[in-house]
């Protein structure tokens, strides 16, 4: 059993329980993880994750006697403890910006986060993005083109070597890919490098393999994978 | 002029430009300020914030060709500039709680937002809460209560001593007063202790004197101040 367990939700619908686990999947952190299926009944659910997140969401990692929720503060309590995984940037400026891309992900683009709810399993061919919903997907490929731009010397990622940001933005790569949003090369590049990442193989794998359907996320269209 | 400049929009208004205002001055950082009134028409006010935020969104904070923008990420790049100034708390434990309940603030309570919008020179004596915002109301209260239980023995804050975690909830102690929120003699006491705060005091006594109105906040119930 590991030191650290990370509860996490449905591995093909939990955007939020994908990017801690990314992160330190990614970093060859050691951890047991649990998961919660999603969709549940509002009580049921509440009574299934409550015990393990004072929030009542997943996800949350357990160290010992602590238990630390929200994905980006999971992901900075892993850069403290497993310093040499550089999950932050080493650059001081590029890591202020690599925590400012990261925070605006987590507090914005609501309505791309409901109308292109994650599901890594599908393909949606003919997907238009709905209007309300265009603004905050350009803006995530702004965010990644002017990162690759100022940051990307050093690798494929947003900074370079792959950092917490990368793990913030996964589940939207993967959105991207199920809705079939329409990129340009730069914005292809980093989608490619992200989606190549052993941990997001081993994740995308598993969310493929998972028989558990949510019907609201899989009746967005009428089309089906 | 200072080597920083702060970006903020209406004092009275602008929940996200208060945390890191409070947290930099609670912590003596000199910077600043930059005001650029909200609740104009969206083309004309992305046109006076985006020159200065590249989310297009108020706060933004510069130091020197960096710009760094989101609240959380402007505290986390006041934290590692000025370390002396202890605004995250010094366990590491506390540090990672601290943490969460400030990410969740950041990424959370949609409803209570929405509902009890930041309106600091109101007050609306019978106010009744939404239904949809209740649960909101009560996980805030039950964080703050939870901290000072846990980690509140070195003084009032909700780490004992003034840290980022309170700086991110010092908007919703003021949407307290001004929807006249219930609350009980813990509460009541960390609301005190943060209204309290000098940086609190200058900012609030900025808001009331304001004269611009956003009419949509301030037709929120019919009561006026």
């Amino acid at each position: 059993m590991a030191d650290l367990t990370l509860y996490i939700g449905n591995k093909n619908y939990s955007s939020w329980s994908m990017r801690p686990w990314i992160a330190l999947t990614q970093a060859g952190i050691v951890f047991d993880e649990v998961l919660i299926p999603l969709g549940n009944p509002g009580e049921h659910r509440a009574k299934l994750i409550e015990p393990h997140s004072p929030s009542g969401k997943v996800p949350a990692l357990r160290h010992g006697d602590l238990v630390v929720w929200e994905s980006l503060a999971i992901c900075e309590y892993a850069a403290e403890l497993f310093p040499d995984a550089h999950l932050w940037p080493e650059d001081r400026a590029a890591r202020a910006i690599a925590r400012a891309v990261s925070a605006e992900m987590a507090s914005s683009f609501q309505a791309m986060r409901d109308a292109l709810t994650m599901n890594i399993r599908r393909r949606v061919p003919d997907y238009q993005v709905p209007p309300a919903a265009l603004p905050n997907v350009r803006r995530v490929q702004e965010i990644w083109t002017t990162c690759r731009a100022r940051f990307g010397q050093g690798g494929p990622f947003l900074f370079g070597q792959f950092s917490i940001a990368d793990a913030m933005y996964a589940p939207v790569v993967t959105r991207f890919e199920t809705y079939t949003v329409p990129v340009d090369g730069v914005v292809r590049a980093y989608m490619d490098a992200v989606q190549a990442l052993p941990s997001m193989q081993a994740w995308t794998a598993a969310a493929r393999a998972e028989s558990h359907v949510i019907e609201t996320y899989d009746a967005i269209t009428d089309a089906r994978p």
